[in-house]
């Protein structure tokens, strides 16, 4: 039986219409590869893209949207502030948002955390290890001690979020840097999970780690029907039971 | 389809036998209400009770245990150090465990809270109500904004815990006191939820809302597959990928 | 020896100028029995109004302060944009905020948090009490285990801010609600407090325990001289030390 | 003037009497070099060492402590229970507690924490690079972004604790590993510390950074004068203000 979550992946899709090398690792766009990695764990996603109408986020779409995936990097400034706006109070709503790698210094991540997101950088030949920082969290399940990415562009600490409700993931670099990579917030109604790799130049996202942990995230940050939130009322005084 | 996972309801049992107001309520004991509470979700229970064999929760047992639900009261110091020691373990290996009430005082959740786990209270005839804090969570699914309990005993501040990862309900009661009446922890590879209704002389564990926050605590409880915690060892260097 | 924190408190002041209740408990505005307050406890404190230029928060002001005080209701939206986005990135760059009563819906605050922070309330008869869960915490000094205000309008869950870094104080009121009412976030290189009680036709300011909430949470707030915070910075490979 | 609280460092003390390279390094002993470092940044200390009556812990030495640091290694088992309880029970009722490096296993530590403190660890030649993650916490007061040390001793996760309160230093090593450092809990009314550095065999506690680290830490985990607990009382119905 399929995962009745609906899932939105979100892409710039700009990178690989510019450049070759991206365009040889992801053939259908990082969004098809982080689709095609969902599929591979049982949920089945629609995919969104910037340049499509309301870049794809129509408030249909976001509707009808459980969990949104969200990568982009060079355009974060094209992508209007209604739509934006539209994202964040989708999550304050109850949706779930797994904003992945450059994702951090998106308009709704920015949103929604309340700080710069600013972080460090270096694009080299570093290498990466993910080290599970909290095993009994969802988002680590079936997942190693650690996990290795041959090569990843470095980000490293201060990464400027607030402080996590939980951290589930630390990573290492070759270059001498530590970055938290796998974090979890609440912010209304609604989950948000962070997760720091994919670089557009690397297979990343074809990674049976990286897709797991994408996978796990989708499933945390999915709407849980809880309680539903109010907007700012007056309340009567009420009768208590007695 | 049932749900597959293993949960052991356990309980003192001893005041459904000495006072007969509370086996007028719980005729099935404390435990036949928390399990037949659980079935109305789906969640098949066995129970196991103090004055069984090794209280119940011999290492087998244990094993085969998901998620343990602890009730006490009295009898606390009844529960042989090796007994309490043994869930401890299971928990920190993965096993969930969801402590109610007067449990506070339990051998096992003292030893993994760290803490005193001292609070105030009152018997007498407050009525309760406990809110939802964080609406998102999974522990508040298809909660209302606050549910009301007409006759429980007062547990009050300061609630001598660690501060939980995760605050989901606050209790008020009409005497003038509130409580953190839901509270998630991690601990090792397990996971942790103290529940504060259920005093032995009220019908708390007929209640629905209350049934609802056990069940939807017990699925939050259990265990992720998480990756596996290692026991304090040396490592090797290792050589990095390139 | 005066505390050498250079303290700036800011509140809309109008209320006091329309409604002779208002002014009648606060002649020297709210803001100045703020600052009365702080000085009681050896902290001098300048203090600014909506009304003067760039409503009082100059570049040159807020440079030469260390923890800002925040009071506003009726005129939020008439904070300009840039006077608000002024304050937070002071805030990112290690001022320290106190945000009181209705300032939860203040642009600042609002920004800061990335959440609606929407809450219920009702004006009327309700009175508080505000209970201490986190004894240890410097916030929490010298205060009972809970102090009472005989009137005050209510503010009830859900509140809709991230869960805090630590939570202090939990407020209780007559009407049946609860409140999480002292909060403690970390946003950049700067601390912010929420502090709940404060409606401007109650004597609020004049009570000795909030006086000496605010005063503690003025200290905690202060700049701890931290490391200093990058923005978004490449940095390149550099050599290890050996 | 001397800052006015009271520390005892307390050490082992059998490494320094045993290993002429660790003699060569601390002279004055671990504990020697530790109330050094305090000293340069304006706090006195006393010490006291595992040889002596009680531990050097009696109830009356506890009770003049305002802070006391712990590091052990070898004999964590000699110290007896009941002195490991009364440092618990002195962290409960406020005084605060700096637990260093190999002091994880400490008996008062591993009772604090609820878990097994367990975690990876490589006797070799790494280096560690020490980030600061929470650049306006007072415990990251004048560090830089980060710190290195040359030669270390490698800590590796999973270290089972609980999530801390709040996370401050993540350290990286050359042999792959991270490690959370620096992390702040509360207990009851008492705050504890623990931080990583500082193995026997290397000059670790000579080294400016980690002395400012401790004192920062010291400092941070001291009584607060917060609202007294109390054990487990009941109460009377009150007469609610009006």
């Amino acid at each position: 039986m399929p995962d009745p979550l609906r899932v939105t992946v979100w892409s710039e899709f700009r990178h690989e219409k510019k450049n070759p090398k991206v365009a040889a690792i992801y053939p259908d766009g990082i969004h098809g590869a982080i689709a095609a990695g969902l599929a591979e764990h049982g949920i089945a996603a629609r995919t969104a893209t910037l340049d499509e109408t309301e870049c794809g986020l129509s408030a249909a779409v976001l509707a009808e949207t459980d969990v949104l995936t969200w990568w982009g990097h060079l355009a974060h400034k094209e992508v209007p502030d209604e739509v934006a706006e539209r994202v964040v109070q989708r999550v304050w709503d109850g949706m779930g948002l797994v904003v992945l790698h450059s994702g951090h210094h998106s308009k709704p991540f920015r949103r929604l955390m309340g700080t710069s997101c600013d972080l460090s950088w270096r694009e080299g030949d570093d290498h990466e290890r993910v080290w599970v920082v909290n095993p009994g969290h969802p988002i680590a399940a079936d997942l190693p001690d650690y996990f290795e990415l041959g090569s990843e562009e470095m980000y490293g600490e201060f990464f400027d979020v607030p402080q996590p409700d939980e951290l589930v993931l630390v990573s290492w670099f070759s270059g001498g840097e530590v970055f938290r990579s796998g974090m979890c917030y609440s912010r209304g109604a609604g989950r948000v999970f962070y997760f720091r790799p994919g670089h557009e130049t690397f297979p990343t996202y074809l990674d049976a780690n990286v897709r797991r942990v994408i996978a796990n995230g989708v499933r945390w940050a999915a709407p849980t029907g809880g309680a539903r939130r109010f907007r700012n009322r007056a309340v009567p005084p009420e009768e208590l039971r007695g």
